[in-house]
């Protein structure tokens, strides 16, 4: 018989990591509390704001009523409009009705795909350094993590085919895939993705494509691998509005599969959420198809560049700082010799003390240790003035 | 070596059943496409909009800014007055900082407290009828659900305690409570109320209150069975705003459990969807702390009841649809008997032949075949005139 929550050894299923990048951010809002202002490298959103036009349209669907339960894929326009996105974009169709949901954020999405498709016994391929929420959410389904480690020197944390046929096994059931990627911003060459969705068709393998920095890549095109995979069932498009349109309190994300898939995927949205919020996903559709959106994305790119260069700047004559310039995305992902201090020693020291707040390296797979992740998301006086406060402290260890 | 998704056996891990709810609805809208205006007695919601105020505090919040990410838990702004609320409606105290989340409506706090806190090897009581989202997501979990049927004759759907007491095992993790009832409208009374705590307390059993529709009794006071379990970590109270203040489509849900579940529950809504919609949260803090809120909430109710009685004064002639008053919530479940059919085909008919559109019985339950659920959602005139179509049929038949 049990009594208390403490008496139970497994009282908690499923019993996940907090965030670490959360962790991060309170500390900083703690030290922010006591009078000492903060640079903010700690945080994955653009100092953006939607575009011109979607608080208006939301606004005006509220007037108008649309406030009420909708379909469960959520409304039939803004699944066109993110048709029309990933056609435009990636060049593969989806059908809006039956092959679209769109999802509380990319981390509905990313539920939805764990629990209706992994269980135990599956394993999940994830190339590291990665967003912590894949491993969390595939250990909330049950199945296991196989970590396909990046960091083979000089590549760029680009992947290597070989290395991942080496750990494709009979119980592989799906390969995460992020590019742009976070925290890295490695952007994966047409080669990669071509042989990777290769080896994932043969091997009946889903991909679980993340492209949400698709909008962010600073020389050529963004490249899906989806491109690469025909009409494969195996393939799992995820995207979101929050990163391309700054809209991450909105909540807008969507994910694109082959009908049965999708209908699997839907099976399990309608009792996770039921639905989104009606009138937020009528600003969406603004935000998709307004005239001006290319003009806001070229903006957008253009002021990330400008960042970006601001630290290739500073690291260059800095040793203890190993960097190679990020292809997309909006991070960096350095490597940081600094005395004897690991990722999160380094990490503390440079909040507590320098007052740069910054995601220690093992968040993102264990063999990070000494990388820290530094999100060039705020404004290009921010990056000025952490680049030269943090290059120094570097410099002068 | 994995080809094709049909060529596996187990290709989708929690394949769940698609709603019966929406399966009728979608038939519905066929049917209203081909000309026909059907008498919709099928949907969960009310036919209010949410009160005064709530839109204007949402479209001022999206002007100040408020479309960033926020609080995993959410605003602090509305956990406060949700736990204003609890206290009032219930007379429990829940702390806003650690042990309150805003939820994606109340579906997603079901699917945050079944991922938390249940696996494979644990069994959940499901009181029946019951909403299926219960049974649904219990297995998305992994978990057993063991069905514990109300069907008892004369008891009105009320739960028997000594039948309960029977039920429970050694593997018992959880109940579900839900009162007053969907689809049953049943109040559990105090007295039944207070021994299902005593058995919860004794053998450490979770007792999920899903208490969506307080706000919707039509004689005396909504009884919360939080009250009979003092402190217990046991006691998960969730609630949304959908029903109450008729936001279906704001998606506001939330659950309260003590620090140390609260704190296991936050780990996976982190995960799942990160937060809610920030300036929706906004309108929510609104329609909470309106200064016409109760008079908003009583009007409701009047016109709730006015329904009822014209449902009451059609049926009670009629050997064929036997139904107990509802005490709360906005459901009829009466037990339909008309020619050989079941409930399936008496909806099917009534659907088809006559342009009533309800839900079979069995979506709630297995017990439930020769049921349905009637909802008095829709205005007084709908109500009206699916009471002298039904009644009428089934007096002809």
């Amino acid at each position: 018989m049990r009594t208390t929550l403490s008496q139970e050894a497994n009282h908690f299923r499923r019993f996940l990591p907090a965030s670490g990048i959360r962790r991060i951010f309170d500390r900083a809002k703690e030290i922010e509390a006591s009078g000492c202002p903060v640079l903010h490298l700690e945080i994955g959103r653009p100092d953006y704001s939607q575009p011109f036009g979607a608080v208006q349209s939301a606004q005006e669907a509220m007037d108008a009523g649309l406030v009420h339960y909708i379909a469960n894929r959520g409304l039939p326009e803004l699944r066109e409009a993110m048709a029309e996105d990933i056609h435009a974009s990636a060049g593969i169709d989806f059908d809006p009705g039956t092959e679209i949901i769109v999802t509380t954020g990319a981390s509905e999405a990313l539920s939805m795909v764990a629990l209706a498709l992994l269980g135990p016994g599956d394993e999940v391929i994830i190339p590291e350094p990665a967003w912590s929420h894949y491993r969390a959410v595939v250990q909330m389904a049950g199945a296991t993590t196989v970590a396909l480690s990046l960091a083979g020197a000089g590549r760029g944390f680009v992947l290597d085919p070989e290395e991942l046929a080496k750990v494709i096994t009979d119980k592989t059931r799906m390969i995460v895939l992020n590019t742009p990627g976070n925290p890295s911003g490695a952007v994966q060459p047409p080669d990669v993705l071509r042989e990777v969705a290769r080896l994932a068709m043969k091997h009946g393998i889903f991909v679980f494509s993340d492209e949400v920095y698709k909008d962010f890549v600073y020389e050529g095109e963004h490249v899906s691998i989806g491109a690469f995979m025909a009409d494969s069932d195996r393939f799992i498009y995820v995207n979101s509005l929050s990163k391309s349109y700054a809209m991450t309190g909105w909540r807008i994300g969507y994910v694109a599969a082959r009908a049965e898939v999708s209908d699997a995927l839907n099976r399990i949205h309608q009792y996770l959420t039921v639905c989104g919020v009606a009138f937020a996903q009528k600003g969406a559709v603004q935000a998709l198809r307004g005239p001006r959106r290319q003009e806001y994305l070229a903006g957008m790119r253009k002021a990330f560049q400008d960042r970006r260069r601001i630290w290739q700047d500073a690291w260059a004559d800095c040793s203890g700082f190993q960097c190679a310039a990020p292809g997309g995305a909006f991070y960096l992902f350095p490597r940081i010799d600094y005395r004897d201090m690991n990722a999160r020693e380094f990490c503390n020291f440079m909040l507590d003390e320098h007052q740069v707040a910054m995601v220690p390296g093992d968040v993102f797979g264990d063999a990070y240790d000494h990388h820290v992740r530094i999100s060039f998301g705020r404004d290009l006086s921010t990056q000025e003035a952490a680049a030269e406060r943090l290059i120094g402290v570097i410099n002068a260890g």
